[in-house]
């Protein structure tokens, strides 16, 4: 019997299909309605806010907008109220619970902005304070790791990019996405016969810039959730600023690095690394990116840069819940952690 | 003969008090000048981001303004402009030299948005391209790892939240802010002394929120670029989403939590966190605080908390440099690290 983060994991074609059925119309719909704004404020916690940042690009490259990242402290702890004028506020939470992020968006809302709820739970505090829900339709997620509700943030963000965009060929190649998660998951046997080397890995780095910057993270907080690993994630410019100095021969370090505007940026650091002798595990559709790397992760060919947050953190998911299993840890229930988050 | 880092951390008093005296009026000034704007967008990276997230807090609380991190490759890989309407956009930069943060204020400026560059140089390209510039008065920063520039720059995002917030007891307060940092440094020889235990640490987490994020993200900068140890920083809310799984017997866990808003959520942290068995470093002013620890770094008593960002990480500069001279590492030239890092 599988674990339900493996069902989860291998569920995401399937989510992210009924996602966008379900949920085209509804954005399209809700981008028409909206007042004029001049830039957007998302409030999200951990793998939310890892699809925050994958917004802050997406939604500049394709839109051109502006994203600032809420702090909720400065309403839940400091009882302040930072203007929002001209503001669109986003709210993104997979149990839509989460006090700190609800308390956003009730300031967003008090201040007559436009509002929006991003959740898996259209009954939630968050829908309900929202002007507009857009709900994920992933199904209850049962493990703790979030991997669905990931994927389906992340699909909602690129609907929202495609639909701002305007041109037809960007929803044409969203629409794709769920044939190409199929053809990663694959890869599945790959990845899992490739994590026996990282046994005894108890640290590492995680690489990724522009689109992907997000799923440096997100993959990062996988690696901590499920084997408890100190893993910490960068860009690779913020990684030049000083965290370079951290390598070391054997430190296991992950570039996220399919091909696109982030790609030579990514292929400069990689050969620098591999100078260092740190162990490279690559994840890309280039070949010569593959070939540095001790453990090469290939992702499918011809997938659009701003599409690869998702294909590239499907092998990231299957890596955390193969070292799981190596390791000999619980895959669905990480210790110390509990599916809803209530941060204040 | 001290090492150029230990110099520069003892001259902080005086690079602050310099920076008061001979830039107070000039951000008075530049405040009367602005035009309206409704949110502000901060370009920096390394040290300088970590003044940026700072401001995130600060000129939030006290000036009720909402700040956007940019997200310079948009400008630099992705060669979009992300609309800047209504915005006022600020870079901050040691060298005024990094080619990403200069695009992000070319693009401002194209736009006919105001512009300011804070910068330690005053004939660089960042500072030759803003509208208005606020020089921190540092002198030369000779060791690669920042202190002295840091806290320089926060200072000067401490004058703009003092000024805007039109309170002159803030900026009282600041004004004493150069003798507390003196206090701080009598402090010198005992985590000297402490940090001794730490001879054989190779991975921590770094925890503080609201104020002190920003600490949090410098204090693990500062000891991955002098000890190449894997410290990763985060605040004590998206640590209980996820990360908090890494935590086990003995893990070094330095907790920033000076008395404050912040502090009864970190005191909860704590707490949970000795329950765990983690090796506890807590710098903070409240004795309750300091009793949970194993290493407790005492911070002066009284500080206002929006200014404790700055004789916070003081105490956690010389816990670099001691921990650099324990291992025997190289103080004023990590490895792999140049003083100018040029990132596109």
């Amino acid at each position: 019997m599988p674990s339900l983060l493996e069902q989860e994991i291998h569920s995401q074609p399937e989510v992210i299909t009924r996602l966008l059925e379900r949920e085209t119309q509804n954005v399209r719909r809700i981008i028409a309605q909206l007042p004029e704004f001049d830039y957007i404020l998302i409030a999200a916690r951990g793998s939310s806010d890892h699809a925050a940042t994958y917004a802050k690009y997406s939604w500049g490259t394709l839109a051109g907008h502006t994203i600032a990242l809420a702090a909720p402290s400065l309403e839940t702890l400091y009882h302040t109220a930072p203007r929002m004028k001209r503001a669109l506020v986003v709210g993104i939470s997979q149990s839509g619970q989460s006090p700190d992020i609800v308390a956003v968006l009730e300031e967003g809302k008090r201040q007559g902005r436009p509002t929006i709820a991003i959740t898996n739970d259209p009954n939630s505090a968050l829908a309900k304070v929202a002007d507009h829900v857009i709900e994920l339709h992933a199904g209850q997620e049962r493990s703790v790791a979030a991997t669905k509700t990931y994927t389906a943030q992340v699909a909602v963000m690129m609907l929202f990019a495609a639909l701002w965009n305007g041109d037809q060929q960007r929803l044409d190649e969203l629409q794709r996405v769920p044939e190409t998660i199929a053809q990663v998951l694959q890869g599945a046997p790959d990845i899992a016969r490739q994590a026996e080397r990282y046994r005894y890995m108890t640290q590492c780095v995680v690489i990724g810039r522009g689109y992907n910057y997000a799923t440096s993270f997100e993959l990062a907080l996988k690696l901590k959730e499920l084997t408890y690993m100190m893993s910490t994630a960068y860009s690779s410019a913020d990684f030049r600023h000083g965290p370079i100095a951290t390598i070391e021969k054997g430190l296991p370090s992950i570039l996220i690095m399919p091909n696109g505007a982030a790609y030579p940026d990514l292929l400069d650091l990689a050969k620098e690394l591999q100078k260092k002798r740190a162990e490279l595990i690559i994840l890309s559709d280039n070949t010569e990116a593959l070939a540095l790397a001790q453990t090469p992760i290939p992702l499918p060919r011809d997938t659009p840069e701003w599409l690869t947050p998702i294909t590239s953190i499907i092998p990231g998911q299957l890596l955390g819940l193969d070292l799981t299993i190596v390791k000999g840890l619980e895959t669905d229930t990480p210790r110390g952690l509990h599916k809803v988050t209530l941060t204040l």
